[in-house]
């Protein structure tokens, strides 16, 4: 089907909605776990549909440089490639290349970076930022943006957030005119054969949906310039990107306020790379319909885990004999089974069951929290309407 | 229950069995998993009950190391400590001593050796190993004996061989003075509830199985006496040891027969930590009934996949682009889902996903050759008796 987004329900700024993609519905506020070279780090695949998990963010950068976007094309795409026939979303490699990559240089015309794995030398440009993600095939890909560096000053920032304008528009122009190259690209009125994926009206193309990126840093008046400007180029949803860099908490709650409001009621919002559970928690409020973070699954492979109850670092010789569950409020299959006792043994004794089991534990709390705030939000709206 | 074995059919020198332990029963010939530490090296325990294991190995070296027998006795037994409630097998620690420890020191007493964690210095007896045993509680347990090294020549074979014949009766002496001690023990004419695995008779105690152990290393009238003599101590098993320690395979072949003929028929056999899945097959046919090895799991870990049409080294470059199942005539759930090129590309970019799906499918070709010998065997004896 093609892309398009549904409101269902608010309560007050918060939203709960419906994002449809040629790969499935996705019902919101969502949290997408992080699939970063196209697996969510020891999870198989259909212990993430038991879980519930309805999209996945995969890394433009890791899947460019390992197994390459020529091979995941020629396989039919990321979603078959990794056997999930469900949404997926790519970043634009833009933050990788920032964070991870050594000796970068950055023009006008795009960034020169040196691979993490073997110091070989890539470019990538809003042109073929793009280019690899119609190769990939994400139902959603975004605009290549450039990540600011926090703290920057006022003048670097503005500078820099023109420059992902100026970035914006070239994706966009670049999307427009390739987008009926990836992989799953069908088109209205074909048979169903050849149309696997729904029926399609007389005209509209099933095609991935490309997201706009707000950046501004930490001023509130370059975020709402950035807002309304990546509006102008109109986008199929948008995201706000350079958060979570480092800032204190109550300025990143001020920059989503501060751009949120001048993104279209009607279009998907995304925050990019956030948060902790009580942070998600947080945005949902603030009106966000999308994240995605690293923390549930990158805190559990360091024996993190997030529960009803607080914080626990399982390694800790309390849980040697705590035969109670991990989290007696959740549901989870790792809850559900295994003993705090067992899990603490297993990540004292360096297994690879701890990664396995903390990780399933720790998605499934973000993915409770994120349905009990969509419940709420859809329970709220009907009471008002009674 | 109590510890039962039944012969349901006869191929000539192949049986078809079924082993009644407290925690269940077991269909033999059967191929137990490694779970050295209380896991299965990265799967969880509901995919090892997809998979259809009906026993697991654990080792009492390390479990007496890491979290210890103390912590384990508490915790109600190691298949609640591990959340498995079937039947399990410990080892008795010998072969991980004189494999893994440093310094280790034998005497007629027992072996005093470092542990490789953090090289503090432990001692096992017959007595402390089986104390240590009965303390973890498996199902199945195995008399304390010492591994002859190989090669190792005729004198020291028999001396060795001696010791672990003195150390089997010293193991079931402790055993039978100490076996009420197991976290589980009940008695026969309890209430159900005090009686909770099933209605004893009077008389009757549910406790562990203690097996014993032929060595006599390579030599086939060391291996007669081992066997005649071990069953003269009337245990409720017998395993073979000390094979597959580096001689050639006609060799194990013709010590397993040396061995075999000399046990009885109406007790299950055990041949300790083999093999290739063409070798289990054949010892199959040489009579024996339970098996365990690393090699389906290590060698999975290390991108080694045992399928239908050969091994496959699943690193080798030629599966970048190979969209074809692993093993197209497997119905595991890692062939049923994924493509050879998914898995390169797992095992290239050393994801964890890797490790646990390549032990998924080499487990469940494991399992499926076993029971498709259990079927053999099975079906000809119904085609004799029509």
């Amino acid at each position: 089907m093609p892309f398009r987004f549904e409101i269902e329900a608010r309560d007050d700024k918060a939203r709960a909605g419906r994002l449809f993609t040629p790969h499935g519905e996705v019902q919101t506020p969502v949290f997408m776990p992080v699939g970063t070279v196209a697996t969510v780090k020891g999870v198989p695949q259909d212990t993430l549909e038991e879980l519930g998990v309805q999209i996945l963010l995969n890394n433009t950068y890791h899947l460019y440089l390992r197994p390459g976007v020529e091979m995941i094309r020629q396989l039919g795409g990321v979603q078959k490639f990794m056997s999930w026939e469900h949404p997926i979303l790519t970043d634009s490699g833009g933050f990788q290349v920032f964070s991870l990559s050594d000796l970068r240089k950055v023009t006008e015309e795009g960034v020169t970076f040196r691979s993490h794995l073997d110091g070989s030398s890539h470019f990538f440009s809003p042109e073929s930022a793009i280019a690899a993600q119609i190769g990939l095939g994400a139902d959603i890909i975004m605009a290549f943006d450039e990540c600011t560096e926090h703290p920057a000053e006022y003048a670097r920032t503005q500078a820099s957030m023109e420059m992902t304008l100026r970035w914006a528009a070239r994706s966009k122009k670049y999307f427009e005119e390739h987008k009926q190259e990836v992989p799953w690209f069908s088109r209205g009125l074909k048979s169903p054969v050849e149309n696997p994926h729904g029926v399609l009206r007389q005209g509209e193309v099933q095609t991935q949906a490309l997201f706009g990126i707000v950046q501004g840093g930490m001023f509130p008046d370059l975020r709402r310039e950035s807002a309304q400007r990546t509006v102008e180029l109109d986008f199929s949803g948008y995201a706000i990107g350079g958060l979570s860099v480092g800032e204190p908490r109550p300025m990143t709650h001020e920059m989503v306020d501060a751009a949120i409001r001048f993104l279209p009621e009607d279009k998907p919002r995304y925050l990019m790379g956030v948060g902790t559970p009580e942070e998600i928690v947080h945005y949902v409020a603030q009106g966000v319909d999308m994240m995605d973070c690293v923390l549930p699954t990158r805190a559990a492979r360091h024996g993190l885990l997030f529960t009803s109850e607080g914080r626990i670092t399982i390694k800790n010789a309390r849980y040697a004999g705590d035969d109670s569950p991990l989290d007696p409020n959740c549901g989870c299959k790792v809850c559900a089974r295994y003993s705090r006792a067992y899990l603490r043994h297993l990540y004292a004794s360096n297994e690879l069951l701890a990664q396995v089991l903390n990780t399933i534990h720790n998605l499934a709390y973000y993915l409770d929290t994120m349905r009990r705030m969509r419940e709420k939000i859809l329970a709220r709206t009907s009471a008002t309407r009674t």
